[in-house]
């Protein structure tokens, strides 16, 4: 037997070259939602631009790093769920979705699609709901879920709470997962991706020991990104606190269901989550383009170039094409039913 | 030359074994904070009673687990600085802080001690510096400061801000370090143990490389516990972020000056923060009685029994003296001064 081919999909991976007057169009809206200025209407981007920014950014870097499939979803920091009401949100997030889908349709082989939905401090989910339904139908893989809309203030109910269920239901019902992200933070004390992200990735994990969401649930998937924020670092504090609430063991509480991506930027880290987490719970992942774009002075590579760091770890055959691409197809149906369209 | 003496000194125990009328007393005191009930009065535990509750627990674990002096403080989650104005908080510290001292009178070679400052959210710092000189002029070696005491609201500046320089103005002036820990979550979404604390030493290490506070205070001394958060798994992603700040490596920029404690509960998560922080940064601790009292059926030892993690590692004798002992004397100088004065 040879080596088994495998596709090196990425499961997170940023809209985050978007041109200058698409910030300016959500910098119009944002001072409409605040009632400083006229409702500003999308001035789209033309087809060759698009084309171009994503061949020149996250195209080139995918071949350059090695990657085939990147899994792509607008700028996470731009979400921006405390900006405004349900009209607004659902606005900025139907432009911003429909760019993705033009880019994976664009580019079917490289790019898979998880749409951004249009949460609100409010929180009226069925907008959310409506957006996801249409994504879907139009090709998404998945969504990205933020836990605060609120932008640090966690003014939403913890994600145990039934309060969630019907995205939870909807999320069953359509086959995909979702990508638990918060946005950008509110709050001066929280850099969003030094500590906002990292510690919005920490709080989701410890809100899944002390609820039921998957007993309630068992059909629904989620990862939480960064390689699970502080979790894997700290697995024994969690799997201590377990005991201490009376669940059962992480593996039949949690890991059944949840899913960790490698945004690690360091061997150390990496080795870490691989050796704590279960394989079948890892998802390559690298931001790309996102949090981190500097190269590590110490390598002589970028920081995010999370394949590389993998690339080094001893991991079995099996393992390896696990985290690379058995473990994205089977949390992303739609991405496996997509790729076999492709016969891949 | 034989072995080095090592004194094995834990930087990180809490006196989490209060009598029920500690707790009792606290409740009628937030009630009068709200102005629910009347000013209650600290009834004080008696010296035998004090004694004995040491002896059963800490002072019985400290032998049981081969350590030789804990630095003590009053129960973290118990500060409540989002409790009242500054006369609470400040009552709630004396009381708390003297029974601190009468621990490491009653048990001088066994414990020394680290006080709690009466923050507020209201936020005058000239009782929290005084309350410090009163304690560190009792025999205390440090302080715990609270880096958000709204207790998750993140209400207090960044602690890089200049709101914060008296603090530490006072704390190199009197030679103590500061542990930076966070008290109880007043955010559903934000377990205490489980997320707050862990996000609170994530949020402080960003802060710090996003301001320049050991540039304008080059003598202060700051321990962040529970390994430092997510710090050391994210150390690419912090090395990174630093370098798009444009600020210096991690090493010039806090690594002369910050530490983290040992309290990483298994051994996967010990090894990272070995591999990646610098010895001289590494201060044993195990939050003894802390936050996880539970056993880990995987090893049949305690989740918190941090010293079993690190003798299992290949440390050379320097590293093992730093990290047990030389570390501590040089960050917390009076606690070099107490054991010298005991010929230790």
């Amino acid at each position: 037997m040879g080596r088994l081919m495998t596709l090196i999909i990425d499961c997170h991976g940023h809209f985050t070259t978007e041109p200058q007057y698409h910030h300016d169009y959500r910098k119009a809206q944002v001072a409409f939602a605040e009632g400083k200025g006229a409702r500003p209407e999308y001035p789209g981007i033309p087809n060759e631009e698009l084309s171009e920014i994503i061949a020149a950014n996250q195209l080139k870097m995918q071949q350059e790093r090695g990657s085939d499939v990147t899994i792509i979803s607008p700028r996470a920091s731009g979400m921006g769920h405390h900006v405004g009401d349900a009209d607004v949100a659902g606005e900025w997030a139907r432009v911003s979705n429909d760019n993705i889908k033009r880019i994976f349709d664009m580019y079917p082989e490289n790019f898979a699609g998880v749409c951004q939905l249009p949460q609100t401090v409010e929180g009226d989910l069925a907008p959310v709901i409506a957006e996801l339904e249409r994504c879907v139908d139009e090709g998404f893989v998945g969504c990205n879920l933020n836990p605060d809309p609120s932008g640090g203030k966690w003014s939403a109910p913890p994600i145990y709470d039934p309060w969630w269920d019907p995205l939870w239901q909807a999320m069953v019902r359509l086959d995909v997962p979702a990508m638990i992200h918060v946005s950008g933070s509110c709050e001066r004390c929280l850099h969003t991706t030094g500590a906002h992200y990292i510690n919005g990735d920490t709080a989701v994990f410890m809100q899944l020991i002390q609820g039921d969401l998957f007993e309630r649930h068992p059909d629904l998937r989620l990862i939480i990104p960064h390689g699970g924020g502080a979790a894997p670092y700290h697995w024994g504090r969690y799997r201590g606190l377990s005991m201490m609430l009376g669940k059962p063991t992480l593996a039949e509480h949690l890991m059944g269901n949840l899913y960790f991506d490698t945004c690690v930027y360091h061997q150390a880290g990496i080795e870490t989550l691989f050796k704590v987490v279960d394989r079948k719970n890892i998802l390559f992942g690298s931001e790309l383009l996102g949090a981190v774009k500097a190269t590590d002075p110490e390598t002589g590579h970028p920081f995010d170039d999370t394949k590389r760091y993998i690339d080094k770890l001893p991991l079995d055959e099996a393992t390896r094409h696990a985290v690379f691409e058995g473990n994205a197809r089977r949390v992303y149906p739609k991405l496996d039913a997509r790729l076999k369209s492709q016969d891949r």
